[in-house]
């Protein structure tokens, strides 16, 4: 026990930010608001401009403010209208104040920037009652004033806590690359458990489905019923039909389950930082690699949720191919994106079975016929228990030509932007390079000693043993 | 439908014996039916002696009479007396005959011989009243008056014709071996559907389970329950609680069943034929052939119900491991028997998955600790969904070197006689030349070829395709 308030202690002064950073946030943060409250007040569909997000409500953690300004719109502005002028505006704004600026879109196109080294972003949403929601970041302010109403500067403390945690164990972040807890849920969760240690107490005894409510309204079985595919149900306080932990895969909330387990049974500021490579050998692993040049600048969800379905599509095709795939992930490097798959081999058996139908069966006999007048027939057909079986013959035995001929056909579920341009896919496993290709890329290289190694984030073996 | 008919009256030609036959079989059964009365009427614990049997019910198939005499004694003799008696008196008279005999073991122990080149059986039983059976072939004497009084001379041509058929589709016989059909349960058959083609055209729409009772006194769902396993039921008329039909696999008779569907669509004299051996390559089969020694003469019942319960082990093993096990048989010759196997491979991958509990159990901890700890595991543990995963090293992954190890571990359901001597097991692949050892020995060499072949002996190549 002594160990962890210990660890504990040791980690806020890690994650709190320091005075000098306070300073040099703060002073960017008003700089910018009253910039673009000078900018956008005297346009005539602007209704007010407002500080959001971790700086708004002093959570950010230690390194990573990030500065909110949001332009609220009377809500009969049409989309493209609120598009053009917070593009324009926001731009003319941090040029003004001798920042850089670009373009991101997220649900609408906002403003990027850098101002004093601080992060901003330069955002418009539509001034509408709770409720009344037009566009996604709506609820945003709501959050804000929800947030800052409920954290005590302790508090405040505590979720700088639980997100450096969660980014040490790897699922802090609610976009589709890590399916796991935005700022909001941290804030959430901290101020609905009264603190870090209590929170993850709880979340080593948790078992999904896990539902959190805070108003005490909801029935944990409805919130299972309103939300069947999710592992982690917490109710937006600012909008009861919403679960804030969405974006949280099962694999995310169990890999938080098993980091309390394990942070709870031996504490260690290890926990706050990111994770060690563990090396481990890659000689007679069965891997292939998929590279996909990429001729467009895509948006990260976007490629990432692309990435995401095309490597289930593989996944899921080798598998009903007879491989068995152990593992699989997605990295992006330069203009490039890459799938590693894991498989119990890269060779399928020369035969295959095919389970025909029960001898009683009406097409039985179509079974037996088509099995004669097949030239790949190597056995059979022949009767076991009620069913007949026969060996049939593969023309393609390697999972490396078996991907390339599904890219070509297109018989395999790949997203479109992976598919467009075919020609740029390479199929390699460790006989033609793969393991040299990934080695010469710096970043590819640390995913692929992280995949060998398939290690939880969860899990520091740094620590000693004791 | 004209080609049935005289591929069936031309079958009839096939199965019925000639005059030379019925003659030799009738005077050699005379003559041991007297010699038998002679020899054992005198002794005080003999109430009868009778004729049973395929030529006792005239329902033998051409070239294989079996004429059965039945000595039947008072229920109260101990069974050691009735094999002593029956041993020694069999002997004697067949002596006596000129004849040739030994011993062969069934429920217990009998006489078999040879007498005018006519199998000839001689074998004890209890005189009970019906439904007091103490020994199991009690029975008999009630089969055969129940056969004779329901056979006709036209049906017991029909009986003959559906043995040749079965024999023809390799499903005749309820040996351990075949697991197909007794002679008794061919005569019930014809006899309940009046006729080998109304059986067949009746089978051909089969779907197991199948029941079947002449006396109309059960009910369908009652069978089946006092029957479950059994994928036909054919009720004793001489023993309502026995189904004749116990021992017929549901393989055997889903042959069957696959045999009266082709037969009637394309009727040929070649199923009253043994099927042709249909030669097939063996290159890239995964074949993994075990040989055994046996140094004691068994019982073939025992011998192949030995043969089968280590087969059905040995498959179960592999599979369990992670091979697939394509299909498997056995065989027997001279003082050896033989294992044959066909799997997806020879070799398993070098890593295996381990799945270990979802992360929110108890033990999730100790699947973490043990993979951490083992020098084995080669990736892992991580998350996947709710559940901890790691990649363990195999030390063997040959398929050859597993089976050696289990049976020198005995580590897999391997039978008494076939374990004893383990020494005297060999296992071979391709590669250390199971082909070329099979093809040494004539009656292996044809069980190779049947066995690459894979054909069910229901399907006849050999006719023409219109």
């Amino acid at each position: 026990m002594g160990a962890l308030r210990e660890v504990l202690s040791e980690a806020r002064r890690l994650v709190e930010p320091g005075p000098e950073e306070r300073a040099r946030v703060g002073s960017a943060a008003s700089r910018l608001l009253e910039a673009c409250g000078e900018r956008f007040r005297r346009v005539g569909e602007v209704v007010d401009v407002s500080l959001e997000g971790s700086v708004a409500k002093d959570t950010w953690i230690r390194g990573r403010p990030e500065v909110d300004v949001f332009v609220h719109l009377r809500p009969e502005v049409p989309e493209a209208r609120l598009e053009e002028l917070v593009i324009t505006g926001g731009r003319e704004v941090l040029e003004g104040l001798g920042g850089r600026s670009w373009l991101r879109y997220a649900s609408h196109p906002y403003i990027e920037g850098e101002l004093d080294g601080v992060r901003v972003n330069i955002v418009g949403c539509f001034s509408v009652p709770e409720g009344a929601w037009k566009s996604a970041v709506d609820r945003t302010p709501y959050h804000t004033r929800h947030i800052k109403s409920v954290l005590g500067s302790e508090l405040r403390t505590e979720v700088r806590l639980l997100k450096g945690f969660l980014i040490g164990v790897g699922v802090y972040g609610a976009e589709i690359r890590v399916e796991g807890f935005s700022g909001y849920l941290s804030e959430l969760l901290t101020a609905s458990y009264g603190g870090f240690e209590q929170l993850i107490r709880a979340a080593s005894g948790w078992r999904p489905p896990v539902t959190i409510d805070m108003s005490g309204r909801h029935a944990r079985e409805a919130m299972i019923q309103m939300f069947p595919n999710s592992g982690l149900v917490v109710i937006d306080p600012v909008d009861p039909g919403r679960n804030v932990a969405s974006a949280v895969s099962l694999t995310s909330l169990s890999e938080f389950i098993l980091a309390s387990k394990l942070f709870l049974r031996r504490p260690s500021l290890e926990y706050f930082k990111p994770s060690p490579v563990t090396k481990r050998a890659g000689d007679q692993r069965q891997l292939l690699g998929l590279f996909f040049r990429l001729h467009e600048n895509l948006v990260p969800d976007i490629l990432w949720g692309e990435l995401k379905r095309t490597m289930r599509g593989v996944a899921r095709r080798l598998e009903s191919e007879g491989f068995r795939v152990y593992r699989a992930a997605a990295s992006q490097s330069g203009g490039g994106a890459l799938i590693l798959l894991e498989l119990d081999r890269l060779e399928l058996p020369r035969y295959e079975l095919r389970r025909g139908p029960p001898v009683w069966m009406e097409k039985a006999l179509d079974f037996v016929d088509k099995a004669l007048a097949r030239e790949t027939t190597g056995a059979g057909p022949w009767v076991d228990g009620e069913r007949l079986y026969a060996l049939v013959r593969r023309d393609t035995t390697r999972a490396k030509e078996l991907v390339e001929k599904w890219f070509r056909g297109r018989q395999v579920a790949v997203s479109r932007h992976l598919a467009s341009d075919r020609a740029s896919l390479e199929v390699l496993t460790p006989e033609e390079g793969l393991l040299e290709k990934l080695e010469s890329d710096l970043s590819l290289a640390v995913f692929k000693d992280r995949f060998l190694a398939g290690l939880s984030a969860a899990i520091r073996l740094g620590e000693p043993d004791d």
